[in-house]
């Protein structure tokens, strides 16, 4: 199977190389949304964030923190955003679970104009909540 | 302190309330990107993710991963984007910390027009990921 960040991983081959232990690696994104924009990765290759093993996410998510603490006070960001696309609707284009960490400026305007949807009434917002759990 | 989503928590009193035990809750966002957007919620109050420890992310995004692939069963979406906007530069606008989950449908345009930033060299890439891996 070809997979891109197998191949990093494997060779850690990246200029943006930021850090690695057993489990995850973590690497600069080739196309920032902003400078210093940071992917943490699992080393095992799941597709996406449905596959990924419950066991494995104390590790992954407090080296998720970690890495993110290090990009804002490293690129003087105000804050940052956390994202994981899961499925090429959600704008995945690397089929190896990532997650994102996108450091943010103050009026960056980085996510423009999003547009919210409504709910018509809270009978709504009722139905979908309880068509939700029943699927937990 | 007055905390909206401490409030929810306390009352479980929320139209679309879809979880909760006594570290998780689990809610629809009243200001949805799609319907069936979905806030997942610790409930000890942390401002926001750089706060969270790291010993309850085990159970968190256990929690986070089977209430989206919920989300996504239920709403029959295509896919869905986990994000944690941290700061207020990064679009958080409730300082309790929480996880979104945005069911995404193909061609929805949600996040439209993104715009890629450059590195201009290899060097400018590895200047950056060395400014990182200083603070880890």
């Amino acid at each position: 199977m070809n997979c891109i960040f197998c191949d990093i991983i494997k060779n850690e081959d990246h200029d943006g190389m930021i850090y690695s232990d057993p489990e995850v690696v973590s690497f600069l994104d080739i196309r920032p949304l902003n400078l210093g924009h940071t992917l943490v990765v699992p080393v095992e290759h799941h597709t996406d964030f449905r596959e990924m093993p419950p066991e494995s996410m104390q590790h992954f998510f407090a080296k998720v923190q970690q890495i993110a603490l290090a990009v804002e006070k490293a690129t003087g960001a105000d804050g940052f955003n956390i994202i994981c696309n899961t499925g090429e609707a959600a704008s995945q284009t690397i089929f190896h679970l990532h997650y994102h960490i996108i450091p943010r400026f103050r009026g960056d305007n980085v996510f423009r104009r999003l547009e919210f949807k409504q709910y018509n009434s809270e009978t709504e917002m009722r139905s979908f909540a309880e068509k939700i759990k029943k699927h937990l």
